[in-house]
């Protein structure tokens, strides 16, 4: 039986998440070959982190063939397709900026490319998921932080300097809760994320002493947006009341993004999508209620259609085929 | 002597402001011939409109020739360039959905394309203004209404169904001020409007009884933004809190902007203008608050080079430059 031929047909594809890093070799057709991850936190450098990378995927790229990968793209939160660049990430815990191309290229013997880790499961969705064949759609990624991706007219937006899509940090409810690592208030992160949801249900048990719930059960160290989910499928009210008000948070952010580039659809990824119906109908009203007519009833919301893993190693991987 | 031959050299541009109407005829140089304007108001269909305007540009085109017309570009509040309608526009007195592109070219049989005013103005900025070879930039227009133009990558921001950058009516206090047209709560119309200036004006002078103001010698249905900026250049202490404030609500709606789509640069435009730095400086002074650290002290934030009526006549007559 002859060994499949891979020559030059395939990428690394790397995720950078602010609790978890994943990564794949991909082939042209979209196939994740071999995958795997690992710990983005406790890396004291990012040269400790890259070294640590490089350990964990050394043995799948020999097995691979190295001769048969053309290089690795990168999907990191505040990275700068231009530069190569991690800038200030607020949910990394390295300060500053990190040249990451550079270390990465340098440990790997490798071509690497890197962009925004949501501008990343943008061209994974419109590659291989839900966003095939449409021009005009916004990515949310709704997990540690709140991340987005923006395609207009075909092309992913970078702006001037290779930042633009940063919809997390936009400020919906002014002067409203105070991010914990920007320190800017009412931000889109601040509500919905999954810190921002954990916070949030600690506010609304507190706000509702009287009214039992299962989230209360739970160490409040301990409590999180799964838990909070879990309650929440359960009937729990105060659990169902988190989700409604992240939706309502995050509607009233969505009509304004589409005031902004009148997507054809609104993608929503990340962990926070397993609360299903329980946050996608509230986000939908919400929405629609702060759209002008012109734009209401027409937008699609709706669920990547892509396993959370796998679009961002996808979308990381299809820098490499866009490499000079 | 010999009479300058413009054989389909030139184009007409006409603008539909929610007060005025400006047209001009145009050489493919950016020089305006000859140009005019009428009022919007007080024509009971768009079909007595169009023949309004017609009557007033007769002359003018037989003065320079039908034959050298190539068509008309329009720039208009709600402007659909797929479409060339005029769709649902708060601050135009006709309802529902106009077919404008239709009436126009059967009334001057020539051909005609449409654009939302303020891309239209955008496009005239790209092209003979401010941002002559800039790639990313955002336009606002501060008239009668707010509007916006959005270019990314070189390209005007259309969306999926042409109606991309109506950041006038995205939410920047939510739960604000109601607008008179739209009864959608805190958009940035509402505030950084002619009338959301004069609005504020009003709310300052009620809430400061006990201050003294020039604004209380003019009669309150007579106060307008014109009024305000002469009494804010006179020092008035209320008149410049009205531009603080309205700068102020600005501000904080450029930062969400600026961290949608990193713009190089963003471009003030309109009547709001005028006001000069009592606009300018608070505007930026919250837009550089609102900002993550990344997209910092680097935006230009800048006012329009072109004259108000120039920019909006040469960009909704660039549309007739890409006509097929």
């Amino acid at each position: 039986m002859a060994i499949t031929d891979f020559s030059k047909d395939l990428a690394i594809g790397i995720d950078i998440g602010g609790t978890n890093t994943k990564f794949g070799i991909v082939d042209h057709r979209g196939n994740i070959i071999e995958q795997g991850d690992m710990s983005t936190r406790d890396h004291a450098t990012p040269e400790v982190f890259v070294d640590e990378l490089y350990k964990c995927l050394e043995p799948i790229i020999t097995r691979v063939g190295k001769e048969n990968i053309k290089g690795i793209g990168i999907g990191a939160p505040n990275g700068n397709f231009y530069k190569g660049t991690i800038e200030y990430a607020p949910n990394l815990e390295w300060d500053g900026i990190i040249y990451l191309t550079d270390l990465v290229t340098e440990r790997f013997k490798l071509p690497s490319s890197l962009t925004n880790d949501a501008n990343a499961a943008a061209v994974g969705e419109a590659m291989y998921g839900a966003a095939r064949g449409i021009m005009d759609f916004i990515m949310i990624t709704l997990g540690t932080g709140v991340g987005s991706g923006i395609i207009a007219n075909g092309q992913l937006i970078y702006g001037h300097d290779g930042f633009a899509g940063e919809l997390g940090h936009t400020i919906i409810i002014p002067d409203g809760r105070m991010h914990w690592g920007t320190n800017m208030k009412g931000s889109l992160e601040a509500y919905c994320s999954a810190t921002g949801v954990r916070l949030t249900a600690l506010e609304i048990m507190k706000l509702n002493p009287e009214k039992k719930s299962m989230m209360a059960d739970v160490p409040a160290d301990q409590l999180d947006s799964r838990i909070v989910y879990e309650c929440a499928i359960k009937g729990d009210e105060l659990a169902i009341e988190v989700y409604r008000f992240t939706g309502e948070i995050l509607g009233k952010a969505l009509a304004n993004f589409v005031m902004f580039s009148s997507p054809e659809a609104i993608i929503l990824f990340g962990g926070l999508c397993k609360a299903g119906k329980l946050l996608l109908d509230p986000t939908r009203k919400h929405m629609e209620e702060n759209l002008l007519p012109i734009f209401q009833d027409k937008v699609k919301l709706i669920f990547s259609e892509l396993k959370e893993s796998d679009a961002a190693i996808l979308g990381a991987s299809a820098l490499v085929w866009e490499m000079k």
